[in-house]
């Protein structure tokens, strides 16, 4: 297995940044590498090709929600996910876990696994570390996540650590359980905010032995400098040879900062979601769409960009789209934001293959400009409201 | 500007078919032709590319969705609709006439136009004969449509005559205030479902030796038998060497009949309507890709189909992109149905062509099995009720 999945370190920059390759079954990977969510085996309003067409090279699907609609079993029938929804590159899918944690269900939390209501029918389902690698078995990713226990921040020590404990067992179960060998599981990195134990559970998956390491917990509502501190806690500890996964970020500067603590793949739904919302992410921020002033501007979105969407439509048409409520619009703005997010992580590859990392991340952060952080970890915060009642020390323990 | 719009027939079949061509300022189209709707200046969910390879020739759009949004002093100001839209085939544009009279608008019809409320913001506007025709030429379309006055079925004899008389007094208005030379102004006919009227207009309109004729208020809750008693009235009535269109229709098996009568264009939006609906058009009948009968099914919905969607994609995936409600769901269906339209037409005029349109025609109905008739008229009527304060007993007149 460990053959098919071989990462190579090809270049570094200071102070922890790489590019490399990663093999998969379904072709190789350029890192680091930004990865569209396609939660229900779509990416939202786009085909395949037009993926390719945006240089996607790989993208994530969703467990939990697969096991509801169409359900692992069919996909399975129907030849996997890569047949069933015609991407014939690498696919990573998560868990499960976090949405069982974050979409407000009733659940009840066991040793043995969660019990949780389905957010469509009400219905009771169940999902063990077990259950869980039959059902990404099922969907047939190349790269797998194990179950995990998720909480939410800020929480105690000792509910972290316990959430952690529990995450590395269930973590032993998962690896017991998985049988496919043209799948990569990785371990994730827990220990919330807590310097001590993400240094702790990243020497513990160290021992595994895994193909790959997931930094999870993170992005959840917590200030940026508290993210970074965790990686740079977590990074020297783990092997240098395997890729490591930062899930659920980032923003464009989140990719950069990312990357320059050792990070080598990032997946968020942000690109695609702001894009519904008519905002496009720029190389100096963001652009809303439904702005007024482009109703008669005959230039492309960002004139600097060369996205299929910017190579053919204006702006003052992308507008009036997105003013008609016209269904185009939400592809054409998906579009342009998965081209950006994979142009700017390809950028920083080549920084880093050309020695030229610190000078590249200095350039973009004084050309870009974020969104009000204190209005964005907000946002986040209210995003994550469904978590509340994860907080490892409210959950039902039976 | 006749000579722009040359259109030859190129072979007839009994009763009244032809196969013909016609050309426009931005290439010639193949009839019998179907026009695909794109009222805000999109067909909704697909692009210029996609349109092409769906083989549309022409499509349409509507002046006044365009008029409120974004306005035809914008798109004047963008270089017309063709540069706007980034589609660079003939366009139609109709006169906004239908959709003051069906939208349910507070409306006050006089002899000089009618005054109406937005739909978006109840603003009031006004529509006269030269004003939608400045409207017409702003937005710029090869082929464009004259004010008429709309009326529902059933109507009184007397109510209809004078409804048609107005729409020729405000055709006259029509052609003297229009000057683009680059665009062919088609007259309406109209008589409600009176033979005596029909035909007296449609020989008023001959008189007035324009590029084209349409035949207008039909498909609006009557039964079938009485829209093709109309054509059959109208059909000999008609100069043979001008293109004829059927405004707002029509179903698959509308075409055929349509055709039969001597109509060489269609318009309607039940093909990417009833597509956004997980109906999908095959020469059996309609296949609901909601049915869960397909959620395994690891074959194209229509075995038969070679569109861009049915030569990709299995109905498992497609039911499963319905069930969740993903954006792909929509445009994928309207690809499909878009292909079937425009190969049925593109069947047919092969057919008149090889001499065998009888055949197609026989053959083409043996096999079709259209909705039930009698729902498919309550649905018609349903979609039309906001016009029951349209009859023309009952408007406003000052």
């Amino acid at each position: 297995m460990q053959d098919q999945f071989r990462f190579t370190v090809q270049a570094t920059g200071a102070p922890a940044a790489r590019a490399g390759l990663l093999h998969t079954p379904h072709g190789a990977i350029t890192t680091p590498v930004f990865m569209p969510v396609g939660t229900n085996a779509t990416v939202k309003s786009v085909t395949p090709d037009e993926l390719l067409a945006c240089n996607a090279q790989i993208i994530l699907a969703n467990t939990y929600h697969l096991s509801l609609r169409p359900g692992g079993e069919t996909i399975a029938s129907l030849g996997g996910i890569h047949h069933f929804m015609r991407w014939d590159g690498p696919i990573l899918t998560d868990s499960g876990g976090f949405q069982v944690f974050s979409l407000g269900h009733l659940r009840r939390l066991d040793e043995d696994g969660v019990t949780f209501r389905s957010h469509l029918d009400g219905s009771t389902r169940r999902f063990t570390p077990e259950a869980v690698i039959a059902l990404e078995e099922q969907i047939g990713a190349d790269i797998i996540m194990p179950l995990d226990q998720c909480i939410a921040l800020p929480a105690e020590h000792d509910v972290a650590r316990a959430a952690m404990d529990r995450t590395s067992r269930w973590l032993e179960r998962c690896v017991a359980a998985h049988g496919r060998g043209d799948q990569a599981l990785f371990g994730i990195v827990q220990g919330a905010a807590f310097a001590d134990l993400r240094r702790a559970h990243a020497r513990a998956l160290r021992e595994m032995n895994l193909p790959g390491y997931a930094i999870g917990g993170l992005s959840v509502g917590e200030p940026k400098e508290q993210m970074h501190a965790m990686l740079e806690v977590v990074e020297p500890e783990l092997p240098a040879d395997r890729p490591r996964y930062l899930m659920g970020v980032g923003a464009p500067e989140d990719l950069v900062e990312g990357v320059a603590r050792g990070i080598d793949m990032f997946d968020v739904v942000l690109p695609t979601r702001i894009a519904r919302n008519g905002s496009l992410l720029t190389r100096l921020g963001r652009v809303n769409l439904r702005n007024a002033q482009y109703v008669g501007r005959d230039a492309p979105a960002d004139p600097t960009c060369a996205c299929p969407t910017c190579r053919v439509y204006s702006v003052a048409y992308l507008h009036h789209l997105f003013h008609c409520e016209e269904l185009l619009a939400y592809r054409l703005a998906t579009i342009h934001n998965l081209w950006f997010m994979t142009t700017l992580i390809g950028d920083i590859r080549q920084s880093i293959l050309e020695d030229r990392f610190g000078g590249f991340r200095e350039e973009f952060h004084a050309a870009y400009r974020p969104p009000n952080q204190e209005a964005s970890v907000q946002q986040r915060t209210r995003r994550t409201a469904g978590r509340a009642g994860t907080r490892a020390d409210s959950p039902v323990e039976v």
